[in-house]
């Protein structure tokens, strides 16, 4: 058995049994081995960052990571972007890099370069694999190093002998490390200060944010008056018709200080404290009040839901006294195409156990508040905040996912990033509508530019920011992609066709022509 | 005076005066500063590794820096692969990496990564500004870093608050660094060999490869009976009618043993010893034939053509000793779509003065051949290995070259990466006619995978190499992206339209639907 097989046969063994790939001739007899291991289904990507994006996705949804395959330090760069987003979104990847032969490395190739110092930017466990007897082994803790907790990018990089020599040994799975318990002393603490009466508000986010958090810090916060919050991107919401509803902190800063105006105490759950996206000259960066008192109830590394539970218990929630959505559907839009009525659209037609990938940026914003009341489904957020995630995300959940719709919320300027994760959503049949958000323009950017404070924009300022010359067209871009496509400029042609994609099997593009905010 | 201004007007004094740039929050200043610099162009791609290709290309063509602007790590990790190109290349680049605030750094915000950490993969200069008042004097140290010699690619990391706060300062160009005179002993002993009669040949790089080296070069050659070899993929080759021909390196390792087969002497020119692309199991990396002495006439800090000049006299060349490739053009091919009939087009119909940049990969294996005695043109190549550059190189290369049409042959596989910098040639109407070799496969990677001695390829292996399943349609795919687009399918379909787009201003691709190899 080559390195290759052993590594493969390892992942599979331990529960890895997708591969997003992207390789080239240092990767072939990886490539290679997947006939010999038919358990790993191989995902080819035309782009790396689809294959990163995608892994992200499939983790979200599938809760185990799925591998990717890259070409040695380019490759990694290419799908840089959205290893930075799973890290922050902390979800398990386990990213293979393929490298040069030890022994060729000396030469300085054309394709050498030093990948662990670009992997050092996504990831905190990095292993060379240095001989095929031990391929197998590094994948198990590559693996284990990805579940974490935390979950995290494990990076391991595979010189291309360590692959084709034989010698590899398959490796047990080690055991998975478990969530600590919160101790019921600082669950007690927290209790009693959320009993105050004094302004409090509960902010949940990364594990926390699944039915079992929900309804435990739902319970809470209903027993004690506190607010519930939810951090500004999850990884993955759960929600809709039957779920606790919660507010996510506005991306805005000025917003989300108003959300958490006047509190005297803020509980952190699984997530950080709150702070603005960017920096804005006389604008605070760090969001809690002041006099504001911060308190950890629960680390990333912490069984959030159990915590929430405990804590519910303490401050004497009845187990029937969280909030619960009803549901409710706006009516079908009518009218102009705009972010509003696409999102009304959304609303009135969201299948049952529907996952949302969420790219949506400014004409994305009123797709929470129609789709509310839904069925039940699950929010996929732009972790890290580098653009280019969300096509190549809904690609991964639907891999891990084909029974349940993928709707792919995409604003014009970012989906140009990765758009090539519509070819592996065509090559692999998958259930994804995407939506195009083109409004024509980077209307975050024109929106940020006036509030850094910037110099009133000049033409050429402007000019950075307009996506409309010359004008995209998506349904082209799309079906030259090999997914069919459609363009939708009134509020009821877009219902229709939303209506029509999600009733086909197979992937989909809807072109909405929209206004700027 | 901001900080951003100060250093838009430092670049434009430092004789920078043009920027690719996909910004982002963090450098809306630097975007807003640009209408108080007029001299400074800024020109806007869809995704950064197209802004950092076109850089390169660009560089390559007017001997001279751009500046890309990139939005922090993830916007750097987008960029990577062209920067590592650059870096092989020996290309000069002004890499200007946008950064939180300073202030803001500490409370790890979603966008927040190890910027240097990234930026030391394609680097050595790497500086972060932190105050006003010294980032005009940074900007001014980052181009005499990037111009080198060698070319390099030089990151300047740029905090917002940098940009933005009052008291920038402009700063004078740094003198520029010279190249070393080569020592005539030292040229006189590499005289003395090449006149010994024993078998050599002169290999020769990076700037060797223009006129004055090539002249020199071809005429110690013809004095001596040495042979005359290129680099494998160089920066910049300029050859066609009343130039010396040259013959590259092949790049594959068997094929480049047997032009180096038998020499007892191989004497270096701005190249190092030439190694095989990968490694494969039981064939040799370093290709210089076991006795083959090295000799270094030039290094990639010293004066290359200077040094040939020398030599030539040094052997007593005669100044009209050089073979200058006569004047001479294929016929307008006919019949079925290959790379060679697509390759014989392209030789009859090149203009003068024609810029290639060539990714053609093995469709574009014909293409040196049937264009030798084309009209003098220059050739573009993929330097580092890292597919994604030919069509950035060549947006790049038709800024730097407004009078001059651009041609970039490109597989279809490879166009994948950075295709939307179709979008930027319609948006600056670049005279950019992009020719797409689609065989609908990574035909480099099949026969990489028989190369690498892997198992016989499986029906997973082969799915991973197939870009056939869905078909790609570049037509559309182009056209979305605003450049006007024909397909051809045989010879004569294929002539016409290239003279059709030739003809015309403005960009233009075609689809040439080729076998594979």
């Amino acid at each position: 058995m080559n390195g290759a097989q052993a590594l493969i046969r390892t992942l599979v063994a331990c529960g890895v049994d997708t591969c997003f790939m992207n390789p080239g001739t240092s990767e072939m007899h990886f490539v290679a081995a997947l006939d010999q291991v038919p358990e790993m289904r191989g995902v080819l990507a035309l782009f790396e960052g689809v294959a990163t994006g995608a892994a992200d996705g499939y983790a979200r949804m599938a809760d185990r990571p799925a591998s990717v395959l890259l070409h040695l330090g380019p490759g990694l760069g290419n799908g840089l972007a959205n290893l930075h987003n799973a890290r922050k979104g902390k979800v398990p990847v386990v990213n293979i890099v393929g490298d040069h032969a030890t022994y060729h490395k000396q030469y300085d190739a054309q394709l050498e370069s030093d990948i662990e110092t670009v992997a050092r930017n996504v990831s905190t466990w990095i292993r060379r694999s240095q001989r095929t007897e031990e391929v197998g082994a590094d994948a198990a803790d590559a693996v284990a190093a990805a579940i974490g907790p935390p979950g995290q990018v494990a990076t391991l990089i595979l010189p291309a002998d360590v692959s084709w020599l034989d010698g590899g040994v398959v490796a047990e799975p080690k055991p998975p490390q478990t969530r600590s318990p919160v101790a019921s002393e600082a669950v007690d603490t927290i209790a009693a200060t959320l009993r105050s009466g004094e302004p409090a508000a509960i902010l949940l986010g990364g594990t926390a944010l699944r039915e079992a958090g929900l309804v435990a810090a739902s319970r809470a916060a209903n027993a004690t008056g506190a607010k519930l919050l939810c951090e500004t991107f999850p990884t993955r919401l759960e929600r809709g018709a039957g779920l606790p509803p919660i507010d996510r902190l506005a991306y805005l800063a000025e917003f989300a200080q108003a959300q958490l105006d006047g509190l005297r105490h803020l509980v952190l759950v699984d997530v950080k404290p709150p702070v603005s996206f960017f920096a804005y000259p006389g604008k605070p960066s760090y969001l809690v009040p002041d006099g504001c008192e911060v308190h950890v109830l629960a680390t990333d590394t912490d069984d959030a839901p159990s915590a929430l539970a405990a804590l519910a218990e303490a401050v004497g929630a009845p187990t029937d006294a969280a909030t619960i959505q009803p549901a409710s559907r706006p009516g079908r839009p009518s009218g102009s195409l705009t972010g509003d009525s696409v999102s009304q659209a959304l609303g009135a037609l969201l299948p049952e156990g529907a996952i949302i990938s969420d790219e949506g940026n400014t004409s994305g914003l009123w797709a929470p508040m129609h789709t509310a009341g839904a069925p039940r489904h699950d929010w996929l957020c732009l972790t890290g905040g580098a653009i280019g995630q969300g096509m190549p995300v809904a690609t991964g959940a639907a891999i891990a996912c084909p029974d349940r719709k993928v709707i792919s919320l995409q604003a014009d300027g970012s989906a140009l990033y990765t758009i090539q994760a519509l070819w592996t959503q065509a090559r692999e049949s998958l259930d994804v509508v995407t939506i195009v958000f083109n409004n024509r323009s980077y209307a975050v950017l024109n929106m940020e530019l006036n509030r850094v404070g910037a110099e009133p924009p000049g033409p050429k300022a402007q000019d950075m920011l307009d996506l409309g010359r010359p004008d995209m067209d998506f349904v082209r871009i799309s079906e030259g992609l090999g997914v069919p496509a459609t363009r939708a400029t009134t509020a009821e042609e877009f219902a229709t066709q939303l209506e029509r994609a999600l009733a086909e099997p197979g992937p989909a593009l809807i072109e909405a022509m929209v206004p700027t905010l």
